[in-house]
């Protein structure tokens, strides 16, 4: 294949959302890019948590009104390829060119994506094509990657570089994603400390991009070994199994005074009260997980202490371009979080082994290159 | 009286922590202020809501370990009056100046104080004199206002100009705090929707602030209807009585995409998660009250949204000068949440009438002034 | 005319560069609106500085490369009027709607437009339709007002309410401008002092707006009288007319530390140097004029002093809602800027004046009411 | 030595301003420490630029008025040692620790020190001890470090790790003037590009610690190929020779619509228009370098391209502790910087090599390790 000779047939194989916890293979056309957009050939998509939890629940981020929840709705949102096609009058990527992506395209003109919070655009879910917002969150309310083909808007990727394989590539937003996290509480790291709660790919991806930028000390919790063995491979300095140990008193007992930052991956029931407690007064929390339901908070204990919390989804203001960089300069590695791969065909299993986290499955990604 | 001639006795008449919800009477020695301190002679303080919860169930500010919780302590710290003796070196203030207080003098040494957030000085409460980290908050940590004469740091004085009275001035401080909330939010009011819940003297001061630095909408919620019709008066362009009408409905009546803040004063059951209900995607909360209790807060909700929550405890960066500008400026006017004045001697009396709300008391002036 | 009903001819008159300091008018097809844009038919344009500016040297905000300077390009960028056709899409406007306008739409791609600093984005000039860099600049790369319609993107429309004549309308982006510069600055002003540097409409406007947000003291600089009255009818607490008196001096006078906010918007000699003089140590200058040519500057006293500099070119951030909010909110006044009517067709006569400044012109606007 | 037995004389050897250019040792009472303070027993001191500049010049630091510049003072502040005697209350350090320091201790009362910009503190040079403007500024208002001890407030000490040298730790303050210089223009430097212009100390460790940060690409510019090729040891992607390039051409070669961020450190005649000339629009550059005298400059192309200028002066907001940790974490390296070393005794020769550059001197030592 070259630049000029991209082979685009008349439909696919897609996955679309079936009943409750299915996904059914389908032939669907082929989508043309419209202006600014161009279609992606997906070479590899990762499977994500919030995929799992859309086929339970259906999409949780519809704010208010309509869902794309129906029987031809293609999920999957962390997927790489090359550019198959360009909509009209698209000059900055040529075909052939191997891309990642980010979920959000934003309307690019309501108050949010034109302060760079563009995966909170105020016209989230409104991208019927040709209107005046033309929101689109592939995989969310626009169709997404367990394809072969998907349309995506020209601000939403990111040039991948030849070192870097197809399934490392998909996790670059991940890496995005925390590095959103840390960029929205705070630009300054270096010679300060972090705890990252929740070992999971978005919380090991922190304590990657966290130490990349200087944080020290740099703490993560959680409840399995492997995982916070990884943590350390990726730069923690000091793990902590909150089955054994008290991580508040962990991080306090290293810092009385309590550390600067908490990212809270983890969702647990509590976690926020913990983040609470760990932090300094004046601390900084983001809050980058969806707990399963509310649960007591003390907020008496926020204001007490003048503590700023920073609730994020997703990957905001180019931050995936620069987890990219930080990839591209080989300042963090994320290969150790990918552990499995299937065929596209094989999705069911792969989800399987994702949601069970069979043979410790962190990054399970499903490949289609041809 | 002249600057010369401020005749200060060796005792003085002080109120003190006697047992759960009592104050005593005593005579104190008058203290001696030290360097970059002066010795303020108290002519009005106002009763605040935290006085009262500390009569109650001690200091809530020590965060950690010993508390000044004791017979001999002595609260209040809305207090205003004149400079009757100079710390050494103080060359800033000069004898009879008419002074507002702040309530926080950090330690000036801390990763918090150098950034202005001084009510979180990490070295709260250790407030030895001559010491390298040298916190005072008067009526928390260090005595405070019910007395006759006070030592207060020169960082934490507000000339009061002479159009304002005495009682107002004990306001200022009240002011400060709910600009300080503001503040940390964002510096952008002009044309942007705030809703402040609760019509508490912050709630109230909040409205005023708010309005004053061009906020629109300007949304007040409340139960009372006459504290609500105070909220009109400062300038609240919609009043909620939320026995009435649901607050988030009335919100998303006039704004349908969510409000751009909200300032929480009411310390309601769940108020937090009301205010998540209540802004845009992207938008920020301030927590400015403490509820009595944890409750279930939908976390999720906030992570969905991307709201960024900034909890304050009092009135850092220098907030407080920047609210008496706009006094001296006659943008805002204190005067309305003022409705009782007792001498200091019946203050027992005053913190009833305030408690109890008697007589629809808002602020309660207690006054010493010879 | 109602909503359903606005008649759009075929070709409409226009106003287009000639020669050096020359407009012809001429007769032009009525373009159309393309996705998320509307057509504008035009009620009033003022005229602007620049826009003499141009006419003498060519369009100066080309940075690189070609430019539309040409026999066919109408300028004119502070216009108001009506929305008479909706492009593909556009809902959240409707036929008859009053508007004015913003003069920049930017990409909405590059990382200047997703901060919000659309004025700079990296797309500049980039304007060919249909492309993945729509950027737009009206009256400098695309076509503007000093015609009968001209083609707007929504980003850029602000709503008018009735009770502002079209007059006063034309100047919503001239106080969206001076805002812009406040905020770009600092979003906190209430209780600091701030000197504007230059009586021209935009430091006008800047004395207005920055009263509106608490500013004190404001000083306003200039050398002519009544331009100096009528900063001080818009709210400035001193003025300075530096042909008698020293501008350094008499704002170190009032604050012998230094001010903490300088708006440059004079463009004079050595203006840079005087604001750097003003600030106290730490305080910030924005840069808001165009000076003819290159001066010297004391460059080692910026660096003393910890002098923080904004550059500001135009009205980024949506800023010019926020300053259409005050109008709105009737807390500043573009009336007093706004001391002549011309019809269209008399649009050199127009110029004239404001070029001129025949009998005290401040804004000349021309109508095309029909 | 042990902590508790630090022997201090009454007297001590300390170097003094002579006339221009001359410096005379002297016999001096070692001075006592006051609350909050330490006496710090010196160990070695580097030579900054700024000596020399004041052998030549006097003290530039004074804003205003009087001038500690007498035949008794003692210059030297880039210094380092161990604590020798604990004021009054100290706790946070003990006898013996080894300590770097800042210069700068703001008064902690003023606006700026408020904000952690204490090198900018409104009360500079009021130091007068006991006052409540306790201002010091070591080497500049006060008594610096060419000398057997000096005084230092707590603020100004940082934690020296064991394995970094005396001669490197002398460094610590250069590394945190640098990351000073990075944290005011943006927190955010993974990904993005910066050019550094200038290979001078502050300019190299510029080099490092953006690097450091995720900086992509940095490029560095100066005269000499040894500075150069020491910037590409330490980090710099590309390095220019301005004697046989142009420098803004380089950087728009790589980055044709302009770097992100400039950070000059020359003082080159033209560097702040140059700077201009590589920032894309809406950039930002860092001042950091003080220019011999005024030059001409293009202000209007600061405006047109929205471009943010940060003045800086020296090492404000703890950004030492930060450089300091990246340091202990072995991120950066500052022994490249460090090329002679002598005797306390032998100050004259030592600045001789510093002024003259003589053998490729960069940073010049002297010590007094006993």
């Amino acid at each position: 294949m070259n630049g000029n000779a991209f082979e685009i047939p008349q439909t696919m194989k897609a996955w679309v959302l079936g009943g409750v916890d299915e996904l059914l293979q389908v032939e669907k056309p082929v989508p043309a890019p419209g202006p600014a957009q161009v279609l992606v050939k997906i070479d590899a998509v990762s499977i994500c948590g919030t995929d799992i939890e859309i086929m339970r629940n259906g999409l949780p981020a519809i704010v208010q009104g309509g869902s794309p929840f129906n029987k031809n709705f293609t999920i999957g949102h962390e997927y790489m390829g090359r550019v198959a096609k360009l909509g009209e009058g698209v000059d900055t990527y040529k075909i052939g060119d191997r891309v990642a992506v980010e979920i959000h395209a934003g309307c690019g003109q309501c108050e949010r994506c034109r302060e760079g919070m563009y995966t909170s655009c105020l016209n989230y879910g409104q991208n019927y094509e040709g209107h005046d917002k033309g929101h689109r969150a592939n995989g969310f309310t626009t169709d997404g990657g367990f394809a072969e083909f998907a349309i995506n808007h020209v601000n939403t990727l990111v040039h991948v570089p030849d070192f870097i394989s197809d399934e490392e590539a998909t996790l670059i937003v991940t890496a995005g994603t925390a590095m959103y996290g840390l960029d929205v509480m705070s630009g300054l790291y270096a010679g300060k400390g972090i705890a990252i709660t929740g070992p999971g790919p978005i919380g090991l991806m922190g304590v990657a991009v966290a130490k990349a930028l200087g944080a020290y000390p740099v703490f993560l919790t959680g409840t399995r070994d492997d995982r916070l063995e990884m943590g350390k491979q990726l730069g923690a300095d000091y793990v902590v199994n909150v089955r054994n140990e008290d991580a508040v008193k962990a991080v306090r007992n290293i810092m009385p005074k309590g550390i600067h930052y908490v990212m809270e991956c983890s969702g647990a029931k509590d976690a926020f009260n913990e983040a609470a407690q760990m932090v300094q007064r004046g601390g900084r929390i983001c809050l980058a997980a969806f707990p399963e339901e509310p649960y007591p908070v003390d907020v008496a204990a926020l204001v007490r202490n003048n503590i700023y919390i920073f609730g994020i989804r997703g990957e905001g203001n180019s931050a995936t371009h620069r987890a990219a960089s930080l990839m591209e300069q080989k300042r963090i590695s994320v290969k150790p979080l990918h552990t499995h791969t299937f065929p596209l065909d094989e999705l069911p299993t792969a989800i399987k082994y994702a949601k069970e986290r069979i043979d410790n499955a962190i990054k399970v990604v499903v490949t289609n290159k041809k």
